[in-house]
């Protein structure tokens, strides 16, 4: 039987784990996502006083409230949106920091799909302003996360719109980004990259 | 007969103003908000590149969606949450800001009530990452726009945590925040004090 967590989540016992240095969590074998294992990074560095990053909500169009009396306000008719920005941003050491999330099942390629051109252009107009900005990518299949500038995003964004590949290859992501070593706590130390990259 | 945009807002005619200065426009006398201004405000900025700063989706718990066929998902049952962090942030030259802003009709002081303890706390971290953080005020009866620095949000804060006043007098916040001139293009240069102030 599954014990499951109040969320609905399958809890995957750990008990059981003989080895002294614990295997990595892997994507394939468990109900955590991406978006997960971010939000409880950005927890922990809240927590710890590291940094301080949110995920925007989701935008929606609201179309038709009720004000039912003696109780809350409700939705009954509303759209997503289109966000116009990346999904995650905050401050580090006084410093704007902004980036988009994204995986793929893919084995050799990260498609360029995965990104909508006004989140390109958010992009262009944070690193104008000199703020750091840059994609967390994460390849399911090898569990392998990667921290890939915002700069290098966009040189293979005009590539693609020069009307060559739609992907960034496997290869390029290895040789222009930072594989960000999945961990216990916090589980995507990407500040640690932006350490040794931006600082 | 009132002409009106397309979005129902009442055309304001400044054809008559024999003034070679013309006179500010007035929140009284306008169906402009504050949030519109400050919208305004962030669209200039980003086309001008001075600074990217927009505001955060309102936070939506959703309940029930219906995706029906051959048209896009239609959220059926949904509720307002209660935000997090503050409305605004963004990158200025490289440094994180972060600010709410409100209003009040009252003529003698800024009630506290219109903040949030978690928006406070909000701006407690952000201030210890060494973000520019502040809230910008407007009194709609002087058509006067303030911006107060959160250090000094959180000295006012602390008081009535105490027990004694739940506002900021007015006096108060011209004495510890900045006038912010209410312009055209842009409309509320908040940016401009952060220069003065902070750079």
């Amino acid at each position: 039987m599954n014990i499951r967590y109040p969320n609905g989540k399958v809890f995957q016992s750990t008990a059981n784990t003989s080895s002294k240095n614990k295997a990595p969590v892997l994507y394939g074998n468990r109900g955590m996502t991406l978006e997960d294992d971010l939000h409880e990074t950005n927890l922990y560095y809240l927590h710890h006083q590291i940094a301080v990053v949110h995920k925007k909500p989701t935008p929606i169009q609201i179309v038709d409230v009720h004000y039912p009396k003696r109780s809350a306000a409700v939705i009954k008719e509303a759209y997503f949106k289109q966000a116009s920005t990346t999904d995650f941003n905050g401050v580090y050491k006084g410093k704007y920091i902004d980036f988009e999330a994204k995986e793929t099942k893919n084995k050799t390629s990260f498609p360029l799909q995965n990104f909508h051109e006004h989140q390109i252009q958010h992009m262009q107009q944070v690193v104008k302003q000199n703020g750091i900005c840059f994609v967390i990518l994460l390849f399911r299949v090898f569990n392998e996360v990667y921290l890939l500038p915002a700069e290098r995003l966009f040189y293979y964004w005009e590539r693609k719109e020069a009307g060559e590949r739609k992907s960034i290859t496997k290869q390029e992501v290895e040789k222009d980004g930072y594989l960000i070593p999945i961990g216990f706590q916090p589980r995507i130390d990407y500040i640690k990259i932006i350490d040794s990259v931006y600082c």
